[in-house]
């Protein structure tokens, strides 16, 4: 009998959420198999919206210009509702569709089949990276009592292939790849890790006994992609159009077609989701949008569901040797856009973890590290279903206070008020347990995403947007805002924090500075990357001046200019602004450490090394006691 | 024997000359073959700047997001000279690499082979164009008695395989393209046209006896490209270095690496390029760049050559049967970066204007509309060696015009200077067989490129730049400038000149609307799109109550929302203010013609639809005299 295959991470489900845990894996040597049920990449339908956190994924993962450049932009959102003489609707309100905060675009729109294309393609290049179509698995057993820091693979998977009839008779879609439908019947693979991203009706969590804690709604909706033949003048806008049967979203698609979500009934006579109709949902949308026409031309899909509001009991099991992301464990209504983003961003928590233990880099209790994938994550999807509870009720009555409610509703599903709490990687500011008010003011906090503010590099004053330079390659960043080091004290400062981050024996060298040599290869392996934001006039400043770690060097590649930022003014984009947006003191500064995935880590003075050292060694990637000399 | 094979387009060179070319024919039934006697696509080396202009070419080509993501962006140029007291350099200034009225980048770099992938990639899709490698032209004869508005291929062409011994022993890339080198030998072609796009050592302009007019300069160059070890502050800035042995020109390259142009001797001791070693250019450079050390890591290409300054003395020949493009017949120094945009460029005039003479919709005359292919390619290059010989004295000694010279340089080098003369395609004001200085001052002028002008959809307001908004389709653009449609006296003249567009019988109709039909492919191959840019306040204007003209119907993609935009501001990237920058009158408004190059072609009052008739009539596409009803 022949030994089965084994793999690092066995992925259940090639939807957003497998694809974009698989795209973490890129550029290792850490094997991935993904196994998907259909016949190749979903050709239509499903998710569309793309919030601005979830566009900086796609650009840390490489594949951002060409997403952006498909996209399409939604820029105005209009509010309708009934007409006081009970005939028909009248626009309430156009709301410009922008966070100022954010500085970039809020929301864009992309099909999920484009979106599932891009992050495909990107891992076709890495041999590590396998995708078998048409296959689903059959039985799982996970031994729970291995050691994360052994070379076991815990757990034994069936697979099996999936025949067209099984896969309700879709046709197998042109994979123009070396992922062709494997044609083998029940292999069987060994794994290290196992993650169910098999969306709602999820395999993987019935074998690991999740269950979903929550209730189907009394929403049934119908979804229609189409193109419209209308008089009604906003189809181009994102709209809520609010009547007593329901409230109708309409979504722009590219070029002329338009998404329309269409409550179909509610109450006690709820139809039958399968049982419904194109010529009923039209028709129900046809009530609420009276008196205007609506008619449909072409039709490229369309479907209709009832809404659940669920979300499972774990996200991990098997002491973190099981996970579930994406649908598989939260369902919440399509009202806010958040399926494919929350999915991708569950996604983009988990993979750079497993990435860390799989390489190595996590010396102590790796499974504390796997553990904040659940306790970051499902208060996440709480809180989504949670905000879905609440999202309608803007909606059924005129507010004095809609517009600010509505902004914060936009914050809350770009992603904005999500802050994870005090972990082995999140390290909250000493003699605080619970960070204060004060803190949670500032936009750099532990826990919550780093702001993707604008830079220039010193070298060439070229652009930077900070989450598209740190792109997902499992790194962390210790981000030093180093003020005005035009001034010889925060100039020293700044040298002095260098010498701990590149000594190898007393500081955090060994993170920082790869052992075997001078070689660039080596340097983009280290764990930690070293970057620096100054605010001093980049005339002042001399790069090649700098301690080596902000500059380092390789003999076949020379020096690295890409690590030294200045908070000035771009010829062409203007100014970035980061010290006041991040209220930071350019007299003072302060060292970050930002994870893998963009979230801040730790915020500590610039002398304070000590709680540098104590972050890393947190998260296990630096032994205790500390090596002195 | 076997009847010849028929193309369309015979296309001698794919470098970047040919290849824009080939793109002109995407998306059309018009066949055309490349042939180049490389044996793949250029893996390295060659021409690197790219301007704005062309960048916005490639927009039209629709591959602009991707090359833009891929190249590097040129923001500071730093001017450095000797110092004063003979020891080495020192930093003169340093200027933001930007021309205000563009409103966007300048300037990147990218090298020749990147932007050949994706022009090539580009092709890939479209089963009217072929590619051979390692296939050079041996033979060719043309009889120029035919008719352009027959059907005739009176040119015949042999085709022979070029050995890999032939091509300098240069292995062949992997093209992983159905354009594998065809292994035929001897084969005959018959063309309707044929373009010479192969280089400074052009074949065909040998065959076609056209000489090229001027000399070899003095200057001999070595150009390489390297990772530098070097302590030189400004190594990732453009940078002019002038010293008493000439000027050496340091352009940053992606990530770590960099080019140099290096002059090697000059005066009487010319050295011979070929006999140049990469050792005796470094020594060169480091002369010049002491005090500071220069030392070479990994060298991916060197080159090194004399410069020529001459024009060919024609651009076309046998009655407009046979082109040359690009370097061909044109030669000059690098130090402006024009090589790559100008041979792009000359595609991109000569592009559209066989393509509408072989879609038919050219009804007579053609050869005076080809004509226009030299009458305003052939001056431009003529402008460009007499800049290329002054642009050195701006750095023989310090100037108070200094900047300003400088900056008319970096216009010049953008092609903001360029405007075509009168002819077939460019129409002067009545009267003016000149224009006068006033209209030169305004930034629409027939001739002149059409300033690639930010403005919004009226429906949904998302961002366009209308370059990239007039995608490479062969089509020209009527782009009526409407003023405030708020007020119904404007509204009733755009109404009014609407009609008259849309006129099949009185009209431009024949022109904007197709006639089979309803269909949105038909709609796509009118040879004239109707645009609107309109300055109202956007909630004031009803998109579907314009005429239809400006929002055409088709019975299976619905309207098109997207010919009407507003001068208005956007949610995230503020106002394009195009009414300022073209000094437009809001309440008077005009329509231009805008030709499928991007230059415009005629600019008249709103209400002087006869002007319009008159300049498609002088380009051939409407019969004289006018048909009335």
């Amino acid at each position: 009998m022949e030994t089965a295959r084994a793999v690092d991470v066995l992925i259940i489900g090639a939807g957003p959420a497998g694809l974009a845990l698989a795209n973490w894996f890129r550029n290792s040597s850490i094997s991935v198999l993904l196994v998907d049920k259909k016949p190749g990449p979903t050709p239509r339908g499903q998710a569309e919206g793309l919030k601005s956190t979830t566009n900086e994924i796609f650009d840390a993962f490489g594949i951002g210009p060409q997403i952006t450049a498909e996209s399409w932009r939604l820029e105005e959102i209009a509010i309708w509702g009934p007409r006081e003489d009970g005939g028909g609707i009248v626009r309430e309100q156009v709301v410009q569709d922008k966070v100022d905060e954010l500085g970039t675009v809020r929301e864009t729109q992309l099909q999920q089949s484009r979106v599932e294309h891009y992050m495909l393609q990107n891992l076709k290049a890495h041999e590590n990276i396998a995708i078998r179509y048409s296959t689903r698995p059959t039985s799982v057993e996970i031994d729970d009592s291995c050691s994360h820091l052994g070379d076991d693979y815990p757990i034994i998977a069936t697979l099996a292939h999936v025949s067209e009839n099984e896969s309700n008779g879709e046709a197998p879609t042109n994979v123009s790849s070396p992922w062709s439908p494997d044609t083998s019947h029940g292999e069987t693979i060994r794994a290290k890790y196992i993650a169910g991203c098999d969306g709602a009706r999820s395999w993987l969590r019935k074998q690991l006994d999740v269950v979903l804690e929550g209730d189907l709604t009394d929403s049934v909706f119908g979804v229609v992609d189409f193109i419209p033949k209308t008089n009604f003048p906003d189809i181009r806008r994102v709209c809520y159009l609010r009547a007593a049967k329901g409230t109708i979203l309409v979504v722009p698609r590219n070029d002329r077609e338009v998404r329309l979500y269409i409550p179909v009934e509610s109450g006690s006579a709820l139809p039958d989701p399968k049982e419904l109709t194109l010529d009923r949902i039209m028709a129900a949308a046809r009530e609420i949008i009276a008196p205007y026409s609506l008619d449909a031309g072409a039709v490229s899909w369309w479907s209709a569901y009832r809404v659940g509001q669920r979300v499972g009991s774990h996200f991990s099991r098997c002491h973190e040797r099981a996970f579930l992301l994406g649908d598989a464990v939260h369902t919440h209504s399509p009202k806010a856009g958040q399926g494919m983003n929350t999915s991708v961003q569950d996604a983009y928590n988990l993979g750079w973890k497993l990435r860390l233990v799989l390489q190595g880099h996590v010396l102590s209790s790796p499974e504390a590290l796997l553990g904040t994938y659940e306790a970051e994550r499902r208060p996440v999807a709480q809180d989504l279903i949670a905000f879905d509870k609440g999202y309608l009720k803007l909606f059924s009555a005129p507010s004095s206070q809609f517009d600010t409610e509505f902004l914060r509703a936009m914050k809350f599903t770009t992603g904005l008020s999500i802050r994870y709490p005090k972990s082995p990687a999140v390290q909250l500011p000493r003699g605080l347990d619970e960070l204060g008010p004060s803190l949670l003011k500032a936009d750099l906090v532990p826990g919550k995403r780093l702001l993707n503010f604008q830079v220039v590099y010193q070298a060439d004053c070229t652009v930077a947007r900070v989450q598209t330079r740190m792109q997902a390659t499992g790194a962390f960043r210790v981000i030093v805002f180093a003020g005005d080091i035009a001034e010889p004290r925060l100039l020293a400062r700044l040298q002095t924090l260098g010498k701990f981050l590149g000594d190898r024996d007393a500081g955090l060298g060994r993170l920082t500075v790869p052992y075997d040599g001078r070689e660039y290869a080596a340097w983009q392996r280290v764990p930690v990357e070293v970057l620096v934001v100054h605010c001093a006039e980049r005339e002042r400043v001399e790069l090649l001046e700098l301690e080596e770690v902000y500059r380092p060097w390789s003999d076949d590649q020379g020096y690295d200019y890409w690590r030294v930022f200045a908070d000035a003014e771009s010829v062409l984009e203007g100014h970035g602004r980061v010290h006041e947006r991040l209220e930071l003191d350019r007299q003072k500064g302060c060292c970050t450490v930002v994870r893998p995935d963009g979230y801040v880590g730790a915020v500590v003075d610039m002398d304070d090394v000590e709680r540098l050292r104590e972050y890393f060694q947190g998260v296990g990637m630096l032994e205790h006691p500390v090596p002195r000399r």
